[in-house]
């Protein structure tokens, strides 16, 4: 009963054919039956379908090809803001310009899109994240017209897939799972877990072409730089803060 | 295809049986499938079952009923230390400790945490999110002896259903979704949307219980006041900069 979830990949490619309003609202209706912080439902979806629309929205996510050539892009955002005008509407005060507010809308909105990605691969629709979205919050915010206490957290492409991809290689469970206490990694543990993704072919294929000693080079010298980290911390951080989280 | 996502709800009471291994692994070898940025997968997974730990463990969790009679306790750990260990033994320079790092760990286990759900509640299992697990980070990171750049974000309650309770009620769709841009809400959409929930009977009796006027105002002066929330707030910051995100 978990095949669908052990064969999954995510899509890059898709079919030009739209999703239907009536599939979408299906899988919605799925997504926000999920758990949410006492039944708040801290999170609001933008569907983003309209050709111009989705070409200002395109340099927010660098262009990318997942991005480009999905019919529909979805941007699950934490939202306290319609949570917080109903309370002002109903004499009650709010509290949620903070960062534990913030972090219960980040956990309600990724809940929720990824109950959505599990209803959308079931009905033959495939899924990409799109990691940029919190790279470039405040571009996405602008375009998508983003009020105060609303923040862009995950990005789906979302089609019918062009594509045939292989399932990805993930670490042994053992590497990950801990039993009552966390057992802290020793090198030898280290060289055990990684081992298996450093001998695929096409990761000593991507070294190579990267010119880099070994694969945890190429993260931190391309993928994900200290310096790009730094500079996209300081960017959601300046970000947050302008929607009003403290 | 999705009848078992929309007629979902969480469980906080547990028969006794033991969830088997065999089983916590099928679902692990699930959620560790889902969508991981880079495919870092940045997380880990504590289990608990021992008797003791679960006691040492509940206060953090303010002792409440959907902890106590949970035969499996699984904290979900957002966790940079596993690759920035493979980073360093690999004379690779890592640059996680910081803000958008974390976010991207946090997302990722999210997405595993709810998969994991998704497909435990398919298996018969029933499940409940902690949303303790924000409030007391620090205390939980004691108890499961969690190492720097790694921060708990979910728990969950894991068994086999002891009750049968009716599913929550949502929000109206339309009143999550949004097409191109985001429409801010008017007062009388706020109505809208929010009069289903204010209008059940059980949401009457809450106020009522609670002596305030209105549904709002029990979130407000009850559930998730200002005060309690920038107080968590606080600590949740603290305790990142101590796991040394900053």
């Amino acid at each position: 009963m978990t095949e669908d979830l052990l064969k999954r990949r995510s899509i890059r490619k898709f079919k030009e054919n739209d999703v239907p309003d009536t599939l979408l609202n299906e899988l919605f209706t799925a997504a926000f039956q999920s758990s949410t912080t006492g039944n708040m439902q801290l999170y609001s979806v933008i569907v983003t379908r309209d050709k111009r629309k989705k070409e200002e929205l395109a340099p927010a996510h660098f262009n990318q090809p997942a991005y480009a050539n999905a019919p529909i892009i979805l941007t699950f955002c934490a939202d306290f803001n319609r949570f917080t005008r109903w309370c002002e509407q109903r004499n009650a005060t709010p509290g949620y310009g903070n960062a534990e507010s913030l972090i219960c809308a980040i956990l309600d909105t990724t809940i929720a899109a990824q109950t959505f990605c599990v209803a959308a691969e079931r009905k033959g629709l495939g899924i990409c994240y799109l990691g940029t979205t919190t790279y470039n919050p405040k571009e996405i915010a602008k375009v998508l017209n983003l009020p105060k206490l609303v923040v862009p957290i995950v990005t789906l492409s979302v089609g019918y897939p062009d594509e045939n991809p292989p399932v990805s290689d993930r670490l042994p469970i053992d590497g990950i799972v801990h039993y009552e206490t966390y057992k802290d990694y020793t090198p030898e543990r280290i060289d055990e877990i990684f081992q298996g993704k450093e001998a695929l072919q096409e990761n000593k294929k991507f070294v190579k072409e990267n010119g880099k000693e070994n694969l945890a080079q190429v993260f931190t010298d391309v993928r994900y730089s200290k310096k790009d980290m730094e500079f996209f911390s300081q960017k959601l951080r300046d970000f947050i803060r302008e929607q009003e989280f403290r």
